[in-house]
Parts: C-alpha cells; structure tokens; sequence
C-alpha cells in the first residue's frame, strides 16, 4: 500500500522556505516516478494471458527500468549534496586576495557539479523515455495508461533537468565546459521531445 | 533535510506489479509537487531585499499553492481507493441475474467514482499552473526555475490525470457524464498546454 505519510512529509520538505530540496530534486524524482511507472507496467504484464511473446522483452525492459529508478533516487540526494555545497563555497571568506582565490575557484568547482548532477538526469531521463515506448508498445493493455503517465513523468523530469543546467551554466568560467553542456541538453531536448509526444499519443489510442 | 527513505519506499511501491498505485497517484504527486515548488518561491522570496512589493502577492500565492498541495496530497489515496473499489465490483459474483445486475450497477457506480478523481485532479493541477505564473514572474530570481519545474510537473499531471480519465470514460453507460467529463478535460488541456509554455518560457528567459 501506499505510504501516505513519507509522500506527505517529502512534499512538506519541497515546499519549505529552505531551497532544498527543490526543483533539481524534484526532477530526479519525477524521472524515477517514470522509471518506476515503466517497472510496473512490465511486472504487470509478466504472466499475463497473450502477453507470453513479449516476456523477455519485459524481463529486459523491467529490469533496465529499476537500473535507472536506483539511478534517479541517488540523484535526488546528489542534488542537494551539490546544490548545498555550492551555497558553502559562496559563504567562504572573501578578505585576503589569497580567499578570495580559493572562494572563486571552489565556486567554479561547485558550480560544475551542479551542472552535471541534471545533466546525468537528462540523461538518464532519456533513457527512460526510450523504455517508455517499449513498455507501451507491447505492454499489458490495462495498465497502458501508466506507460503513458510514465512517458510523461520522464519528459517533465528532463525540462526540469534542463532548466537546473541552465541556471548554472552562465556563471562557468569554462566556457568550453559550459558549451558542451549546454549543447548536449539541446539534443537530448531535442530528440525527446517528439518522442515523447508520439509515446503519449500511442498510449491515447490505445485507450 | 530530504527524507530519502520515504521516498525510496514510495517509489518501491509504485513499480511493484501491484497496479495500485498507479499513474493516477503518480498523477496527484506530480501536481502536489509541482504546488510544493509554487509554495517554495513564495516562502523564499518572504522577506528578501528588492522583493517588499510582492510581499503580499507572495502571501496569497503561498497560501492558494499549499491549499491546493493538500487536496491533492488528498488525492493520491483517493485515487487508489477509486481503483480497489472498481476492482472489487469487478470480483462481484455474476451467476443469477439479480447478481449480474447489482455488478454491473456496481461497476458504474465504481467507474464514475474512478473518472471523477482524476478529474478533478486536472482541475487543481490547472489551478496550480496559474499560480506558477504569478510565482515565476514575481519571485525571488534565484529561486526562479523551481517555478519553472513546478509548472512542468503541474502540465505533467494534469496531462496524466487526463489519461486517468480516458481509460474509464469508453466503459461509462451513463454517456452523458463521460461526454461531459471528456469535454470538460478538453479544455483544460486545451487551455494550460499554451500557458504551461508560456510559464516555462518566461522561467528560461530569466536563467
């Protein structure tokens, strides 16, 4: 059964006056709200009657779906490990030439975690899509619309993603860094975004 | 700090081969986090300097986004006792016609129950899209994607909610209520999917 009260108390720590977790957490989340989502469509389908031809392809599918959900429910904890460590190193002292050396270069440092811990959610948000489509071609069809929550839970989680490596790109004093993040997010947002759209619109003609 | 284990356990929850829950509290979720990060901008943006004018727009916004954060924390137990319920009028015994007739009535008593949830789930997840606007366009900046994640995952929701209720509608006898039911999510959807675009637009710009 569901557990009401840690749903209750996480969504009571997201609306805090405290910024995290917030929005890169909740990203992770949603991404692994939609790994999860794809799970269960393909355990639900194992056993079922006329579902025996696509079995393995949902054992595969299932079991790539959790590697990912570990992955995403990690990101949720790296974000605000990041995000927190980040907010540390511009509360270092900034008297002596020599601090206010160490507090730039511990900024930049902290910054590009924080860039890179979304964009490994976009990522992996990506992938999740892509299992998305699987679970929702072949999946079990009463549970179809959950593939189509998923698809969407997933997508979400990307943009969120995104929205989190932009807001920290502009500070980057590596320029290079900063492009090829920025230029990666672009193609994944890209190529998602139609995907997503056309496994919403399967699963809506299934229904 | 983030509760990391309650979300874990949920999380469980949802990608067991259990169908409860389903897209349909991951739907709720979604939007009560989406409401969460509304509340977050509101609550950081109290009292920081540049941001005095707002203050009393950031009030009012908090409160409506925390109003609506608990119908819909609400909702996710709604939903799955909306769809035990169904499934249990399902398992109704169907041998003698006095029996077929209680099951059936049982059935669609139970499918209305089961489309209203999630109706009104996109409903406030409607609600909780315009507030994001006044959020992201008034709060404090730093703070301002967390706006813009709030309004991706309120879309995603009442996007899934959506599909929540088109899984139910093609079994409803009472064609009136569906035909309402599915106009009344037309244009819900009609009208948020440009605003949720809008509002995401607007977060970018500011990054």
């Amino acid at each position: 059964m569901i557990t009401q009260n840690s749903v209750e108390r996480f969504l009571g720590d997201l609306a805090g006056a405290n910024p995290t977790p917030g929005g890169g957490s909740a990203a992770a989340i949603m991404g692994a709200m939609g790994a999860a989502l794809v799970s269960m469509v393909c355990n639900v389908t194992l056993g079922k009657k006329g579902y025996e031809g696509v079995e393995s392809e949902m054992r595969a599918v299932g079991a790539e779906a959790e590697r990912l959900r570990a992955r995403l429910t990690a990101m949720v904890a790296e974000d605000v490990a990041a995000f927190d460590g980040l907010m540390a190193a511009y509360r270092l002292p900034k008297g002596a030439d020599e601090e206010k050396a160490h507090r730039a270069a511990a900024i930049q440092q902290s910054l590009k975690r924080a860039t890179l811990v979304p964009l490994d959610c976009a990522r992996v948000c990506a992938e999740v899509i892509a299992l998305s489509r699987r679970a929702s071609e072949r999946g079990y069809l009463n549970v179809i619309s959950d593939g189509g929550v998923g698809v969407l839970a997933a997508h979400a989680a990307l943009r969120s993603a995104a929205l989190n490596v932009y807001i920290n790109t502009p500070a980057l004093k590596d320029r290079e860094f900063a492009e090829a993040a920025a230029a990666e997010l672009d193609r994944l947002l890209a190529a998602c975004g139609p995907e997503s759209e056309a496994v919403y619109t399967l699963v809506r003609n299934k229904l």
